[in-house]
């Protein structure tokens, strides 16, 4: 059976780091061992449907435009005029509202699975804006720092049109601490409005730009100096218990940086190699118990494999 | 007659691109053809003066402290408590209020030329700081795209503490087109005064991040895609006669990008090598013309070589 004639496929999305702190909706990696899977049938009806979703989190939108994954099939049927539907389950792995990248990492996930149907494959740059429209159900935006990396694998920075990898040393890590509890993306997105002054502006700049040749030099005082967030982390901050003291732990324990995964309330921070994650890690869930917070802990090179199928 | 007992030295200091669009206040490369001049002398009264200013600049402050070169040497004999003075002679050769560095091109020269002139001559690192208190004397802040990349030569991401060299292939060239119209350096910063969007940060982010990689890379594709300037440049355009018609000539002529050296009225474009930068100047000088003004230009490597002795 070849992939023109196969009727159903499974594909794997990681969960994602996004914002990464310094590029606020633009820069973002995956969570390796964190994701969504889409089992996704080609139908003869002319429409998308979501038959299922299990997991994590199953109070979403069966409706299909008003679910990430659903959305984007419905974009996909849109953009190659398909003769055929598709038909969803989806099985998370991704808390909701954990700032982990669940509603792009569903979307993702059913993109690579439905793309696998086509008589024509797409790329992943086709693909991308497909994703966009599909993640927008639930930012609001298009912003792909939590598709593109899912996409393309790495440390991604995902303009509106482009996905551009950047280089990471393999031996860094990223260790995600996320606290159980919830931080609505939409409130997390409401103390960001209002303006900001351009000096912040520059310092953020300067910030992301030390990040990026950081990474790509294989740098890690250039990554230390520039891995700090000066524009968002202060208005979100307060919506996280106990955010500084976890962040104090993880920059006490030799961490590059730290800040908030995506909307939060999840804090990543990157570490040179994976033993320092794990210690890094365990002493920002003590942090956050200490908030009276429990949390698990994911760990995840930085350069992080893309989505895969599964089949 | 060593460096030790020399009682007077002489260095040139190109001229620069500051903020290069996208890294507003970061971002800067220098102007290989253009520049100040500045002779000092080690004298024994525990002061700075200025003897002589020429050149294209006359009508400058001859108080040390109220001119960029006298105030980064009244702030090198203060950090190192140097017993004796300097007096200083500077050649101008840069226009005010051109945009192109002068006061920064003034201020460098003086302190390379100083630095000579020491028993223990300081390294870049320890100059910058003091090139930032000169230069603040003109642009009321500590920032280092002007005199950043005239110390280290070369494209320069120039935070408030640090100097970090950008990799920039050897054949790119910028083309500087100075119109004979002033625009003071306040007035310039006067209408970037208020409040900025979000969105208007991200998508500027993502210009500078793409600027930054494809000069790493020699990418000119990627630097293409970011070298557009949607934070500054729209709110100083208005200041400078025929500027929408400049910069459309120098993209229409195939440069990289273009947008406004410094504060302006010089505009500035990026391109490939050293022919198309000839044509593409040519073409920016007659739409200036069109618009009233004359103008002369300046082609320089992006990596342009830093200040140096000239003695």
């Amino acid at each position: 059976m070849t992939d023109a004639t196969r009727h159903e496929a499974r594909a794997f999305s990681p969960g994602s780091v996004g914002n990464v702190g310094v590029g606020f909706d633009l820069l973002g990696h995956g969570i390796a061992d964190v994701g969504d899977i889409a089992t996704v049938r080609r139908i003869e009806a002319p429409t998308v449907r979501i038959a299922a979703i299990r997991g994590t989190v199953t109070a979403l939108p069966l409706e299909a435009e008003r679910n990430t994954a659903g959305a984007a099939l419905v974009a996909l049927r849109e953009a190659l005029a398909l003769p055929f539907g598709f038909e969803i389950e989806l099985d998370k792995g991704i808390p909701l509202g954990s700032g982990m990248g669940g509603s792009a990492s569903s979307c993702v996930a059913a993109l690579v699975a439905a793309n696998a149907l086509l008589d024509a494959p797409l790329d992943i740059a086709a693909l991308y804006p497909l994703a966009l429209t599909g993640e927008s159900v639930a930012s609001g935006g298009r912003t792909g720092d939590n598709v593109g990396p899912m996409l393309a694998g790495g440390l991604v920075l995902a303009t509106p049109t482009r996905l551009i990898p950047v280089a990471v040393p393999p031996a860094w890590r990223a260790v995600v601490v996320h606290p159980h509890t919830v931080l609505e993306t939409r409130q997390a997105r409401a103390v960001l409005q209002g303006h900001y002054g351009l000096p912040d502006f520059v310092a953020q700049s300067a910030h992301l730009a030390q990040v990026l040749l950081g990474c790509e030099r294989g740098d890690a005082a250039l990554v230390r100096a520039g891995l700090s967030d000066v524009l968002v982390e202060p208005r979100r901050a307060p919506l996280i218990p106990g955010f500084h003291a976890v962040k104090r732990a993880a920059l006490d324990g030799g961490a590059l940086g730290a800040s908030i995964s995506g909307a939060g309330p999840s804090v990543f921070a990157w570490c040179e190699d994976a033993a320092s994650a794990a210690t890094i890690g365990a002493a920002m869930r003590i942090a956050f118990a200490r908030a009276g917070l429990e949390s698990d802990m994911h760990i995840t090179p930085i350069a992080c494999p893309a989505a895969r199928r599964l089949d």
